[in-house]
């Protein structure tokens, strides 16, 4: 069995990401791998021998400190989908050439739906040849849209900046004595999870959001138009929350009916954005007051600047949680995070096999959604609402968070 | 002379403009201000005899920390232009009987250039019907394009939210290893300040941004691409800091290139958005590489969850300084700030009549710009780096950062 351990980093970047990198690397030092190396923009990178002697890169406490409050990703990602082992077996002995030369015994991909395939396709080429190289996967993505596990890393992060920015929204949307809609449009293309954290702005101090549009739900333009000049008649300034991903019932994105250039990502994702300005424009129009899109665009997967701290150390945790479970000689899974309890929040972290993670997607459930769609339930709330939960205050150097970088 | 003490805020709202009304509120109550009273919603909303009473509003210390975290005028705003005494006295009238009725022998207003043309036109008029009331402008504009004064308070705080997301959309930017434009927004309609703030991303942990395009400069889209395309030479992920404001040699918005439904506010500004996603869709037409449009859009000038402590304080001592000023029988002047020093930072407080800033705007220098204008230069950076140092924690409360209303 190798010696060594490789981890990767795939998929959108979040705020901690990095977090669960230091989780594997120093549970990887301290159970005994001889040397961690982290592949360069992940899997892809690997086809050109692209990759760091990560023991060499990270020697101080101080980096490992950084590095927990540095977003996107480290080691640079990718969006990349491994062929199928049947159809194109070169690109895998291509790989696991390359690990016999880095003596790996243990590969970890730090990652979402789409990055569990590798895990998933790897670990199956892996038995198909006889290799003992162990595959754990760590889950990671503000989409919050993994099977399986109760929530994932970065989740919380991108869900307290949602709710922390919505509130300052909110605030300054009533400023003026005058009518006035603003459309704030949330990442998730499929799942909800990230509009619906909006709901979190609601509390003592603020009035919260009018209204939330989920993509779990068929997205009604003029019923849309209709709610929100309901809502301007309670209250003058109105803000709702609209997911990225909405769709018409033809099956069309919102954002399609905008004018827009558009762009495909390797997975076959299309650039959705759009949306709320588009929205905005047809309130402006047909309900004549002041309107204003917000995109929260990357900046929902990238603030640093304000991240929450359970969020942060379930990031750690699951990345050594990914390292024991190679360690025991577990392979093709994924680590999952479990509830044990809302309040107090507990959770402890379990293992799944990949096949049941990979690709698949899973939406907010009906019942956590109000009968009319626009809105969650007390419920969701308790759900989300330990995921925000403290801070992990920026180094601030010369009056910015300082990060690091390779 | 009147006994209290009457404020106001208007114009554009900022994320640190309650510490120059709780600047105001103190000094005023500890010079002996019997009441101090808000106007809400500005000086239009005193047409309507719409006012608080400060001293029952305000009356626990907590509060007051609470007020300067909270972003967004706590008293409301309007972009309302008195008219010309001298051709609607009935206006200035109905004010001041109610100033009569209210006692009032002060009144402060913190606000932008737009804004001191109230404080100008009451002035004026009290002088001519021989009222002894005192009134003193309050700087205040994440904008910093009033004139005489160093810098406005907002500023310090909206440079640190930008220069902050910038590095974190740097990051972002580089985290696939593919050519990739990102354009960022900024506001600003004819004075670069905040999309020059942009430049402070650079540091030792931050490559920076690529190019900064200010509004001060006539805009070349081809130009502009070129550039783009040069830059991309030398690293693949550009990011690109674009004014708001913008415009062609032949005087039209760049984002009026763009197809948006347009609004004119109260003063005659437009709404200006777009920008960035025209250039973004032109650059990925173009130049034929994924490109993403972020617009900071009113996030800059709320992000109460990310402040500069420097900011803060001036802010609150410019209130403090103005009700000095009343006191001391000043009227129909503005509170400025005068940099003592860069390195030391130091600075002190200075009065100008308003009719120096009042309707005026201040550039960015030409000498502080690069001589392609596509940068600033040190002298900007040793002048904005001290006004965005230290922070305010913001009160966390179920992981949020709590603020209050009226």
């Amino acid at each position: 069995m190798g010696n060594n351990a490789i981890v990767g980093q795939s998929g959108g970047p979040t705020s901690v990401i990095n977090a669960s990198l230091v989780g594997v690397f120093q549970a990887a030092q301290s159970r005994g791998a001889k040397r961690v190396y982290g592949m360069l923009n992940g899997i892809q990178g690997l086809f050109e021998e692209r990759y760091v002697d990560l023991s060499e890169a990270i020697t101080s406490t101080l980096q490992i400190e950084l590095l927990k409050r540095t977003p996107s990703s480290y080691l640079g990602s990718c969006r990349y989908k491994l062929p199928e082992p049947e159809k194109d077996e070169a690109a895998y002995q291509k790989l696991f050439k390359l690990f016999k030369k880095l003596d790996i015994g243990y590969l970890f991909y730090i990652g979402g739906n789409d990055s569990m395939d590798t895990i998933q396709k790897l670990s199956r080429y892996a038995k198909t040849i006889g290799s003992d190289i162990r595959m754990i996967g760590v889950p990671k993505t503000i989409d919050n849209d993994l099977a399986v596990t109760d929530h994932t890393p970065g989740y919380g992060s991108a869900a307290k900046y949602i709710a922390a920015t919505v509130k300052e929204v909110i605030r300054d949307g009533l400023v003026y004595n005058q009518r006035n809609v603003t459309i704030i449009e949330i990442m998730g293309r499929n799942a909800g999870w990230l509009t619906a954290a909006a709901a979190l702005a609601e509390g003592e101090d603020c009035e919260g959001i009018d209204m939330i549009c989920l993509p779990e739900n068929v997205f009604d333009v003029d019923l849309f138009l209709e709610r929100v000049d309901e809502a301007q008649k309670e209250r003058k300034s109105v803000v709702v929350a609209v997911s990225e991903g909405v769709k018409l019932a033809d099956g069309r994105y919102v954002c399609e009916l905008a004018d827009n250039a558009e762009f495909i990502d390797a997975f076959g994702h299309r650039n959705l954005s759009g949306t709320s300005r588009y929205l905005a424009n047809q309130a402006a129009i047909r309900l004549g007051c002041k309107t204003r899109a917000i995109e929260f665009s990357t900046l929902q997967r990238c603030a640093g600047h304000i991240t929450s701290r359970v969020d942060i150390t379930e990031a750690f945790q699951v990345g050594g949680a990914a390292v024991k479970a190679a360690f025991e000689l577990k392979t093709g899974c994924m680590v999952t995070l479990k509830r044990l309890s809302d309040d107090p929040y507990q959770v402890t972290t379990g293992l799944v096999e990949i096949e049941q993670v990979a690709n698949k997607e899973r939406k907010i459930p009906q019942q956590w959604q109000t009968k009319d769609k626009t809105g969650v339930k007390k419920d969701f709330i308790n759900y989300v609402r330990p995921l925000i939960q403290a801070e992990l205050t920026p180094f601030y150097v010369e009056g910015l968070p300082r990060h690091i970088h390779l």
